[in-house]
Parts: structure tokens; C-alpha cells; sequence
């Protein structure tokens, strides 16, 4: 990924909220204080009321227009012209002074109106003003290298963002308050703890410090709080597993034939839980995709007109145009990203061999991936015999009849995905761990953080191994410092300004 | 249209940015001061630091955390258990003290993160606290009802918000700011001077206040002022055609059989200006669009997939479903309400039967719109002899080379594309308006306004005809007094119950 030039102190601005027809817009503004960078002192040029602006404590609002900004003539002329410089926009101005802001930096939130238009004409004043558009997650970043958030708060401010569920956007604020990276924290300080014994041990071990019942104890000094240290990564490890579908979500794509009712399902399912349909941007798509909750399961689902057109020869199609190939191309590659396929069989026409065919040709070469086929529009065709026992046999596919008209089996169907869904990442957890803990507890909120959970605890296992067979010291002990670095880089204690980069690169603007 | 029930006093909630994956949203709330309904008090019953809340005074904000609402049993309990209740985001609460507010009322706006998850969790929250979900154009209905906006300035936010392009926005810009009620105020204060000296004359006629200077001026007392007044609504109801398709927009839709490109051609003219490429909300559509601005017009520019199936009669597509046949149909709605057809040619196939019959039928049907038909891929394909003359007499269409792929007669087209949109509303303006008094100028917002200047403007020159005529003064003073009435509705000063509703409910929620 390409990683973006975070410049330093330059002020910046980007519209931190949605870009739509909309009743308000947050235009987001930072600038290190001093040195002309202040993003208050910068944006008094292009405000009706610099005087009040620049007066303003922080933690307050100002009222006010986003005017044009002067001009050379104006600038340089003598007489205050400020009165016939164009109004852009009525705002409220937040106002915060460094370090009590989100930044740590001044800075100055603008509540305009949402208009597309109003949006680039303050944009385009803030520009000339002097402000620089913000990179994606620039605004995190410093909020990070000021020192207001540790990394796995500035990751949980983007999950949070893109949390679709109830359950998704929880494990996000568990994050955000720091749940995370106070485990994480007291994991290093076991980890610490026993690196010093080691070390101690390893200067001292000939001295009379050491009682002859800490060498019995093994290898290992301190061995009991690296198998807790362990046991608590572990935990941590496992709850990324638990909790990663409810963040990441599952994409369910509906196939089928032609008039087989695909789109009538499709309707049917998201007209149940409309308030979290969402629109996929991009002007160029070949089908469409809406967002539900299954269970808390983000659950993104595609309907692909495309793929109808997949192993037909009807002389007609052989016309079909550069656009449509692409179109069933795609399709065959969503097909294949899928983690669900709920195949639609038009039950009035019955199982046709052009169905046979797809199931065939499905379990042939997506073994692992649940397929459920439907058979539709139940409430005129009866379903019995559906579907036959050659196909059965086959096909692990699961078979239920609904009705998109009617709304029967629906309800079985949405249990049937969410079980199917859920089952692969539901491991067992340790029996140690309550109800209350697991409430209370936060894994990790990116592979990022997931890696590094596992890559301290390997290590750390490996040398509880190897102090079991008796190893050298000399040999455990780098593995337990590397391990503590590991911890560190989660949090952002240790870093490196390339994976930082990469890392805020990942935000939205705004953010 | 249905006009909505708003509550006069309820305290209020609703997202007022747009709602998507960003990095902040805006939930704004507002509500009565005093007898329970004070928004601030409300919001401080989930709110994790309610004594800074309740304590902060007006323009300020207070950082904290959207909690979940207390249970039954917290609440009856004695003990303080805030502490376990669940954190539902990390906001910033812009406090404002009534009558300091956008409503006028107490209103706390609360700047969350832009997660769909998020905004659902907050906006139940407030529902639990107490407030009820506002209603369009709510917020915006409270405050003119508290004099914080005359009407013309409400319809302007509304603009404001659905303005797509930097001329759109200007002179919205220019009503919110309060232009157009200046002058309209201005004019009923003429107005009802004429009526004023009207109802003396009629009191006191014969009596020795009126000079014999005054009765020679013709019938009707304070003509000049009429004139003047007349000339000035002629002019605001000029502008409102002049400006209309910069606010209103203009749909240009892109026709033509397969292969011929339409969709390399749209892709190509939304590229030039990405910056405001919207998607139209809205998951079953059978077509693309999106928004770009031709020189500051507007241009609603609509790819017409299933339009190419029109008229056709291949075998296989006998087999179209459902959703295709919709599609057809849809795509010929679309093309009736078009202001303009850009019809394309495939260059390389050159000319066809089918291209000839479109044309055909299409002059024959529309004959008002303008058609631009695209030789396209001329990079490849030579458009000498197109069309043939034996078309060119049939159609008033333009003809124009293009190219998708090079970009060839794109920059004509755009200019071409302009020139016929802007034909229609540029009315002559009278030579007495000066460009200085046009940039200042606002015309009406709303067909409501033009259609009450409209009837001012018709009563008081109906008033002036009479006048010359002859006509008893007691015929004439109604008419006057009617318009004064008429522009007393403009601004809101004369204003009907119903009406309102009707008006206040276009807008979006959260204004």
C-alpha cells in the first residue's frame, strides 16, 4: 500500500462527514499553534468575525459566514474592504486550543450547511486561506504522535466507522476507551517482570540472591506469570476470531436462473431491515449490494444480474455486448469472494438441468463455501420432492423453501445463514473465562494487532518449551524481550513511521 | 402532500449529516426550555458527565460519552451506578442556550463518530432519553416560528442544502442572508404607502387636504410609487427564470443502440469532473446517473442501460425477465423526461436502420427537446456524409462528432450541451438593471415565492390599468391591499397554518 506524506505541522482540512444532500456538514480543521500554522489564526482570513475567532477560548462556538478570501488588491490596498467580500456559507465555528482538541493541535471544527456545492466552495476558500487538504487519517495520526490516543485507539476510531452492527461497533468502543490497551499493558509488565528475574538471574545466578527454591522452580525465573502472561494472550487471540465476523461482516451473493425471483428475494430481505441498507459507491457496477443485520452479522448482500447469462448458449446472448461480458465476469468473481451462495430455483418451473448443472459444477469447485438453495415461490409451487436424491447426494448444500411473495421460510432462512455463518468462528474458550470477563474484554481490532498478539505468544511458548527442557537462559531470554516488543508495538510504545503510515493511510479523510 | 404533525414542543432528535461511513456525524437536537423539555436537560439523562453538561453555558462545548439509557431499576435504586452503564461513543456536545440557538430553543448538537452502528446507537439512546425523532424540516419550522428566520430564508437553507453547483449555491446564498426579504419588505413598504394615500383620498376626497396637484396625477394617488414598485417585482420575477436551471438542473440522458459507446461517453464526461459525481440513493434502478456541472448548470446525466432493447426483436431476448421488461420501460420514462438526448452513433457500423427509425420516431414524439446526436468514435471511424440530408430534413437534432477514447469534440459537445440548456431562460432584462444590481439581486427560491410575486405583480398592474381608465378608487384599493397581503405571505408575515406545514415538510430531516 502506498503509505501518504504526513507533513508535519501544515495546516490541514477535509470534510469529516458523509458528502450528500444533507441539512449539516463538519468541515474539520488542524494546524500546530505557532509559527503561522494555527488553524484559528488561518481560518479568521476567510470568517466574518475574525476578531471574535481569534478571541475565542477554547471549548466554545462562534457564529459567523465562511467569506470568500481577499484578494491580492484587498490585501495589499489599505482600506478595509471586508464588507464586499462575498458570503459563502453561515457556520458555527468549535474552536479548541492545543493540546485540549482531538489533534492536541488548534484546531476548528465548521458546521456548514450539507450542500454538495456549500461543501467545495468552503473547501475551496479554506484551500486558498492556506490550509491543505488532510490525507486519510492525518488528523488520527497526530492525535496519535501528540500523545492523545495509543494505536489501538487510533484503530478502534476506524472500526467504529465502519461498524455496521450493535456488536461490531461495541468491541470498537471497548477499544476506544482503552480496554484493550490496558491488557495489553498488563501483559508486557508480567512480561517485563519475568525478563528482569531472567536478566537478574542470568548476571547473578552464581550470588547468594537466588534461594535454592526459585532454582527449583525450573529454568525459568518467574515461570508462573509467563504461563499467566500466555494464557491471557491467548485469550486475546481467540476473541479476534470470535469477534472478527461481527466487524468484517460475510457477503452472501444470490444466484439463479432468469425469473427465478432473485431480485424479489433480494427486495424482500433488505425491506426487513431497511434502516442499514447501504448503497455501495461507484458509478459502474454490474449488481447490486445492500447491507443487513443478521444476527449482528454485517451481512453484505449481492444480487448478480450478470450471472444468469453463465453456460447459456440462447442465440440471442451471443449478441451480448462488451459491457455484459464484463458484467457475468464480475459476477463469477463475486461468486467466488462469496461466503455464502443462497441459490434461487424458480419453483414453478421446477429443478431444471440448467440448475443441475450449477449444482454440480458449485460442488465440484467450492467445497468449503455453505450453499443453500431455495426453492421459490412456495406459496404457488409446492416444494415436495425438492430436491432430488442424485442432487443430494452430491451437494452439501442445504434445501429450504420460501416464498419472496408471501414471506414463508424467511425467518427459517435468516437462522439457517446466521448458523452458518457463526459456526466457523466460534471456538471454544478457555473455562477459566466468565461470562462478566468475556462482556468486559476486547481482542484485538485488527490483523495488525492480531499478528502481533501472536507472534508474543509463540514466543512466549517457545520458551516456557524450552525452559522445560532445560535450555540455556542465554537462549530464553531474547525470545521474552522480543516478545515485550511485540506488546509494545501494539500500542504504538515501539513504532516504526513506515507501518505508521501504512497504518493511518487505511482511515477515511476526516479522520 | 402530506403535511406533517409537528409537535410544538417535543423535544427533538435526528441526523443531520449524511448518513455513511465518515468520519463524524451530526445528531442535533433542540426542545423548549422550561417544563421538562429542554434538550439539554434530556440529553444529560445519557450523557457520561451530566453535571458539565447541565452546568455549560450557551456556545460552548463539552466533551464526553454517550451512554446507554439507566434501566427501571437503576433509576429507582439509590445507589450511583452510573459506572456500569455501557459507553455508546466518545462525542463532542455543542451546548446553546435559548433564544442563542438555530431554533431558538435550547439545543445541544452532538458530533459523533460517522459509523452507521454508531448513529443507530446514539439516535436510540436519545429516543430512550426522551426525545422523539423530528420530522422534516423540523428544526427549521421551530425557528421561524421563533423569529430567528423570515420565510424566505428557511426556503433557502433548504436550497442551500440541494445546491449542486457554485451558482446554485450563490444565490441561495444571497436569500439566506436576507436579500430577497429586504427587497421584497422594501416594496410592500411602497405598496402600502400607495394604499395608505389611496385610503385618505377615498376618506377624505372632498375635503381641502388635497391639493388640486394631487388630482391631476390621475386616479390614483402615489402612482409613481406603483410603477416603481411593479418594475421592481417584474425584474424578481425575470430573475427567477433566469436562475432556475442553475438551481433546479437540467437531466440529459444518453441514448443509443448496443456497442454504440454510451457508456465509455458517460464515463469519459463524469471523469472530467469527479469531484461532484453523486449516486442517486435507491437500490433497484435500471439505470446510471450522475451529477456534473456544466458551466455551473446542474446536469443530471443518466446512462440508459435498457433503453438498447428497444424496438428490438432478437430472438433470444423474447426471453427477457421481469426486471429487464421493467428496465425498457423505466429507460422511455426516463427519455420523456429529458431536456435533452444525446443520442450515439456507433462511427465504426456507421448509420443504421435503428439509428434511422429512433430518429424518426423521436422527432415525430418530442419535438420540443433538443436531441444531440454523437458520431462516436471518430478517432477510428470518419463522420464525413453524416447524417444524410434526407435525416437532417427530418430532425431538428445536432450533429457532432466525438470520441470516448481520445476525447475528441467532448469540449463542443459540453458547449453545445450548454448553449441549448441555456437558450430558454434568458429572458431580456430591462436596461435599467445595471450588472452591479444583478450581482446583488436575488430572485425567488421557490415557485412559491415567483407564484406570489406573480400575483402581487398582476393585481397591482391590473390596479394601474384601472387607474388610467378611470376607475373608482374604491374597486382599486382592494387589489392593492391583496398584494400587499400577497407579499406579506412571502416572507411570512401574512402566513397560513397549513401552508407552512406544506412547505416546511420538503425539507430534509434534521434541518
Amino acid at each position: 500500500m502506498k503509505s501518504p506524506d504526513y507533513g508535519d505541522k501544515d495546516p490541514i482540512a477535509a470534510l469529516a462527514t458523509s458528502l450528500g444532500e444533507s441539512a449539516l456538514a463538519l468541515v474539520r480543521t488542524s494546524g500546530a499553534s505557532g509559527g503561522g500554522h494555527s488553524s484559528i489564526d488561518i481560518l479568521a482570513g476567510v470568517f466574518s468575525r475574525p476578531q471574535a475567532l481569534l478571541a475565542a477560548p477554547g471549548n466554545t462556538t462562534v457564529h459567523g459566514w465562511i467569506i470568500e478570501p481577499a484578494s491580492e488588491e484587498v490585501l495589499s490596498s489599505s482600506v478595509t474592504s471586508k464588507d464586499v467580500r462575498k458570503k459563502l456559507d453561515e457556520v458555527v465555528v468549535s474552536v479548541y486550543r492545543a493540546p485540549h482538541s482531538y489533534t492536541g493541535e488548534d484546531s476548528a471544527d465548521i458546521c456548514c450547511h450539507g450542500g454538495i456545492a456549500v461543501v467545495k466552495a468552503v473547501m475551496a476558500a479554506l484551500k486558498k486561506a492556506g490550509f491543505r487538504e488532510a490525507l486519510e487519517g492525518e488528523f488520527t495520526f497526530r492525535a496519535f504522535m501528540n500523545g492523545k490516543l495509543d494505536l489501538t485507539q487510533a484503530e478502534s476510531v476506524m472500526e467504529l466507522v465502519a461498524a455496521k452492527t450493535g456488536r461490531g461497533r461495541e468491541q470498537a468502543v471497548r477499544r476506544l476507551s482503552g480496554v484493550l490497551e490496558k491488557d495489553i499493558s498488563a501483559i508486557k509488565a508480567m512480561l517485563v517482570d519475568v525478563l528482569a528475574a531472567t536478566e537478574i538471574y542470568l548476571d547473578y545466578s552464581e550470588d547468594e540472591f537466588l534461594s535454592p527454591d526459585e532454582e527449583s522452580e525450573g529454568a525459568l525465573p518467574n515461570k508462573a506469570l509467563a504461563e499467566k502472561a500466555a494464557k491471557r494472550l491467548r485469550l486475546l487471540s481467540e476473541l479476534w476470531s470470535r469477534e472478527r465476523i461481527y466487524a468484517e461482516g460475510a457477503l452472501a451473493v444470490l444466484a439463479g436462473m432468469p425469473n427465478a425471483g432473485k431480485s424479489s428475494l433480494f427486495n424482500y430481505l433488505i425491506r426487513e431491515d431497511r434502516s442499514i441498507v447501504t448503497d455501495v459507491p461507484g458509478t459502474t457496477r454490474d449488481w447490486i449490494e445492500a447491507v443487513i443485520s443478521l444476527d449482528d452479522i454485517p451481512l453484505r448482500l449481492a444480487d448478480t444480474a450478470g450471472l444468469r447469462k453463465m453456460d447459456r448458449n440462447t442465440p440471442g446472448l451471443k449478441e451480448i455486448d462488451e459491457a455484459e461480458r464484463i458484467g457475468v465476469e464480475r459476477s463469477m468473481e463475486l461468486l467466488e469472494k462469496a461466503d455464502l451462495v443462497l441459490y434461487v430455483v424458480d419453483g414453478v418451473k421446477g429443478f431444471t438441468e440448467e440448475d443441475r448443472e450449477f449444482f454440480v459444477k458449485y460442488s465440484e469447485t467450492q467445497k468449503e463455501k455453505p450453499l443453500v438453495a431455495l426453492w421459490n415461490k412456495a406459496d404457488i409451487a409446492n416444494p415436495s420432492g425438492f430436491p432430488d436424491e442424485k442432487i443430494k447426494e452430491k451437494t452439501k448444500a442445504q434445501f429450504i423453501p420460501v416464498s419472496a411473495k408471501t414471506g414463508e421460510g424467511i425467518p427459517e432462512l435468516l437462522h439457517l445463514m446466521a448458523g452458518l455463518l457463526e459456526k466457523a468462528p466460534q471456538p471454544s474458550l478457555p473455562s477459566s473465562v466468565s461470562d462478566d470477563q468475556l462482556l468486559q474484554a476486547a481482542g484485538p481490532g485488527s490483523l495488525r494487532q492480531k499478528e502481533l498478539i501472536d507472534s508474543a505468544l509463540s514466543e512466549i511458548e517457545e520458551a516456557l518449551s524450552m525452559a522445560g527442557r532445560g535450555e540455556s537462559l542465554d537462549l530464553i531470554a531474547p525470545l521474552i524481550r522480543s516478545a515485550v516488543n511485540d506488546l509494545g508495538e501494539i500500542t504504538g510504545e515501539v513504532s516504526n513511521a513506515d507501518i505508521l503510515k501504512v497504518m493511518f493511510s487505511r482511515f477515511c479523510v476526516g479522520k
